[in-house]
């Protein structure tokens, strides 16, 4: 902010690095690897909630998958549109990607309605018609990562490089977070009731940002 | 979820009516009203977190302020996309209202860069241009709510109908919403470093389904 706004003054790109000193002095110890590191660490950016680095969990090979699939030009499908809005699109073009959401559809509604399940759930069937590296951000509904779950270990769709399994809330949400980290794919996921639309996002940034060999826009 | 999934099923209007309930009973004693308590809810049911319950500061007439001007068609303001894509529009536009974010114009980027200032902070300038009764949402930059103040406090900008300053983070986030509560202007905050893009857009919704006498849409 500028000296007229009376708080210290602290540029654009000094807010981000002091933010992440910071979190970096406060986290202190824990096991995660150095990759997975940088993911904690950018959901507490955008969570300010240190909780996180107990709740996150990775498959063993989650995040060079997920790197790998976005630098082949993967295409995030997420189960909302504030994910798909808080995505660096600059970064995830750069590679030739793009971002998915089939939520607000007009037919995904009509069916979900017809089928009394939710739109989420429908939305993530929808992504059975898509080609090439897929990487799936879901950070709200529990529905749409126990049906894109269920999906893979039917054989609807295959195994996506990478899911991020993030809802939140307090229905079934604890419940399909476990059912991702025990499905046969790569998951990212924040066990417990925690999670969101910002939560999924960070994780893709952090991954963008890594695959991008640590270029960083400026917020 | 449907029976093939495995979980419990519950329908989609289920799901949200037993998270509240699930709230309810977890909240336990508070001291806000009933219309602050809708609001504190929702921001619960966004995040899963609790801390809420302390952290959520109400100006005397922050709630009945922002559904009147809510209830005559009010421009929300947003700081980022995810906020303004986290809100629910049908029902927003069912009073004459709109979304505006101004955080992805090129003349902003342009403007934050040449002024080593952030690109909310120039955001947030732009809505000087706006007529009509205005709700500020921001849910990210604790820049863009420092310079909303400043803008109120020297009249810059006449004093909107309500803003909801809940930045997330660790660098003056704190501060900004101290500036915003002791500001002449009516606020919902949420103290300390938590908020979130979610926040921001639970409590522009929680204010949505109250102006329309509790109807709400099927998530």
């Amino acid at each position: 902010m500028s000296a007229m706004d009376g708080l210290s003054y602290v540029s654009p790109v000094e807010i981000e690095k002091k933010s992440f000193e910071i979190i970096s002095e406060e986290l202190g110890e824990h096991n995660f690897n150095p990759t997975e590191e940088l993911v904690v660490k950018r959901v507490i950016h955008a969570t300010a909630d240190f909780d996180y680095a107990t709740l996150m969990s990775f498959t063993d090979h989650a995040i060079e998958a997920g790197i790998a699939a976005l630098q082949k030009g993967a295409t995030v499908v997420c189960d909302t549109t504030m994910v798909a809005a808080g995505i660096n699109k600059r970064v995830l073009e750069s590679f030739g990607g793009e971002v998915r959401c089939f939520i607000a559809d007009p037919d995904v509604a009509a069916e979900a309605r017809d089928r009394d399940v939710t739109r989420s759930a429908v939305a993530m069937e929808r992504a059975t018609s898509l080609s090439g590296p897929l990487v799936f951000a879901i950070g709200n509904a529990p529905t749409a990562l126990v049906r894109l779950i269920r999906m893979i270990e039917h054989d609807v769709i295959a195994a996506p490089a990478l899911v991020i399994g993030v809802p939140v809330g307090f229905v079934n949400v604890v419940e399909s977070k476990e059912l991702a980290i025990a499905a046969p794919v790569e998951s990212i996921v924040s066990r417990g009731r925690k999670g969101g639309s910002t939560v999924a996002a960070a994780i893709v940034n952090a991954l963008l940002y890594q695959a991008s060999g640590g270029r960083r826009e400026a917020r």
